[in-house]
């Protein structure tokens, strides 16, 4: 007999970060029988996405696919094929994730410069580009969207620094993208790494990334053939310029993604299908458009916590349009109030990390998750959740203060065709 | 407008070895919403998880959990976290896959050292540990089912032979677990790969993983806690036996995959539920009974090919037997038989690599795709695309002797339960 039970999740309300809610169109799409990876009707859809993907990212750039692994799969593959052992590497620090790629760029063999900023806060672009001036890094790495603080990096001129000064830099925006819109060409981004399971509201498992020509020209001087594809008699040594990994090896990855279709992994075909379709409507749906859903739906909530008398974490000014942090008053245990959305009402938020765990709660809107329902819901349950723990907040206004403001936008005319 | 049109896949006969046909309880398991990554529920289905792979691998090692990629990331990260940069390791080569073992072991850092055997054959596995003792080498990996040749290398006594002599043995089981029984803690292997998208029936995008004492007691010595988890004050700089990877290490990962749940990235929630189904229904059918199975439709399509008058690839003795290799009659273009068997027939056959290009068919009966439907379906498709290309094949023959394969079989009691 078989202990293990039909698989039956709960359904829930996911107000965190991310992973969020997935698109319904996007689970059906996982649904479907796969097709072989050479089959020509499976090439198509590779091609198909790249097409989407690079307008997806608002560029011209022949390189835009998917990594097979989640978000930080993205970032690993583009560092460690773009940064050889010794390379100087600038990283901006502004939150967790900031910390990740100074981790992998260490694990590249990169020798790291760091700049931080306090938690809650960004930087002002022209403190980075007179940082770049100064140490001359080959790569500068940074964040756009850090979900550990809830704070967005404004990235003006950045790209253009790099280019004058012969930096290539990267960009995380895997909490962005999709919410906001990201203008690799336009901002001179050299490679760009989105996520799926945030504001595209795709599961994990699988991260689309897009790099430019002069990306390009530098990982294809450390290209080497895959042994049992190459001439037997080419040389099969490695030199300390090769790039260490096989899986995330960017010069045969994108020898794959092309018409020459060089076998390397096996496709993931029902992430694929997920991935294509969840940007599909998000380009049916118009990036403008969408990121106007996300900045009406944001004013809602920060309306509905503010009116409960809760503070916000971290500077208005850079604050992050798919991630509200709220400081937890001091009368409750965070955690508590966590466990008892997610028991009773089935509501989940987020905790933080590092010095801000036990400090704040994070409410995401991204994607599908990002809609009035779910805004009036998550209000109305935190309310009721913290009147149960004994905190004084004004029974009743939270949700009077969001519909309001969702009243007031729809005054303006700017209520999004999709909500 | 919006140029893409809704997903519409054709349905395809997947006889290749991988990706094969998805069971359709697996494709309804994707269909679920999801669960956020830190849910109650979700971890329990994660522990679940960690459960029916100890069963699949036949082992009680405390790990077994999969890696989100494909099934060439599951043997990365293994390799990564157990080679420190100039370990010597000893690759015994057999095929395309051995070679692969041998460029991601090169890009480690590893002394690689080689023995290889002619296509189409394997080795006694008393030339392996006779070079093990020569050799002296700290890691053995190699390939179990080697798809490129359709050969399975026996392993009886080279886990002994590793354990005695001090080296970990680490097995490429991609293509064999849930199609072949992989007793993992009897033949004494230290670590085990599996795939999902070949027997297990299940997408790619996630790579099923085990490792006992001795190979965690290898990587835990290469430790590093992630920097934005760990406290500031601890120095940071990567010494030369770091791993080299933050994705694929796996001391990082174990903590994700254990009651501590220390974050790492984001787990592949809709692949998960996949996995899990797809193992759930591998159990359930057992695995003793699931290949049989396997050599049930092996038999019957093998009958047909030879009855067609056409001759296997290989050494009989060591044939794999979930992938049939077949030479390519002279008289025929093999692709061109291939593009006939997918456009008219909706089946789809493999072709193979290096020096097989062009000289075999690889006919996969894998999974959900082994099935008595799929096998007499392919042999009379087979038969009638080489009958339209001039070859002088028998009519009517090929179905008619697999009919008998299943008719004996029959007789003899053998007749598995599920086909």
């Amino acid at each position: 007999m078989n202990k293990y039970r039909d698989l039956a999740p709960s359904l829930r309300t996911i107000m965190t970060p991310g992973p969020v809610e997935v698109d319904p169109r996007v689970l059906r799409a996982m649904s479907f029988p796969i097709l072989g990876q050479f089959d020509p009707e499976f090439t198509h859809l590779m091609n198909e996405t790249m097409e989407m993907l690079r307008q997806l990212f608002q560029t011209n750039n022949r390189r835009a696919y998917p990594i097979d692994g989640s978000s930080r799969s993205g970032i690993e593959a583009l560092l460690t094929s773009l940064i050889e052992p010794g390379d100087r590497v600038l990283v901006p620090i502004y939150g967790r994730f900031g910390h990740l790629l100074v981790e992998i760029s260490e694990r590249c063999g990169a020798e790291v410069i760091t700049m931080e900023r306090e938690w809650g806060a960004v930087f002002e672009p022209a403190d980075i580009i007179g940082r770049i001036r100064e140490t001359g890094p080959s790569l500068v790495a940074m964040v756009h969207g850090e979900t550990s603080t809830g704070c967005m990096q404004p990235l003006d001129g950045i790209g253009k620094a790099c280019r004058e000064l012969g930096a290539l830099l990267v960009v995380d925006a895997v909490a962005t993208v999709g919410g906001v819109e990201i203008k690799t060409d336009e901002w001179m981004l050299d490679a760009v790494i989105g996520g799926t399971q945030k504001c595209l509201s795709v599961p994990a498992g699988m991260a689309p990334i897009t790099y430019n020509d002069r990306a390009e020209s530098k990982l294809l001087k450390r290209k080497k053939i895959e042994r049992g594809l190459r001439d037997p008699a080419l040389s099969t040594a490695m030199d300390s310029t090769a790039i260490r990994s096989n899986y995330f090896d960017l010069s045969q990855l994108q020898d794959y993604w092309s018409p020459a279709r060089l076998n390397h992994h096996t496709e993931a075909t029902s992430m694929l299908y997920a991935l294509r379709e969840g940007v599909r409507l998000t380009l049916e749906e118009g990036l403008p458009e969408r990121a106007a859903r996300h900045k009406y739906h944001e004013r809602a909530l920060v309306a509905g916590i503010q009116a409960m008398g809760l503070s916000l974490y971290g500077d208005p000014s850079c604050k992050l349009p798919v991630v509200t942090c709220i400081l937890i008053p001091e009368e409750v245990d965070g955690e508590e109030v966590r466990s008892m959305l997610l028991d009773d009402f089935g509501i989940e938020i987020a905790s933080s990390f590092g010095p801000l765990k036990g400090q704040i709660w994070r409410i995401g809107t991204m994607g599908f998750s990002c809609s009035k329902k779910n805004v009036l819901h998550t209000l109305g349950a935190l309310e009721a959740t913290l009147l149960r723990y004994g905190c004084k907040v004004p029974a009743g206004e939270a949700v009077q203060a969001a519909l309001e403001a969702y009243a007031l936008t729809a005054v303006n005319g700017a209520v999004p065709a999709v909500n």
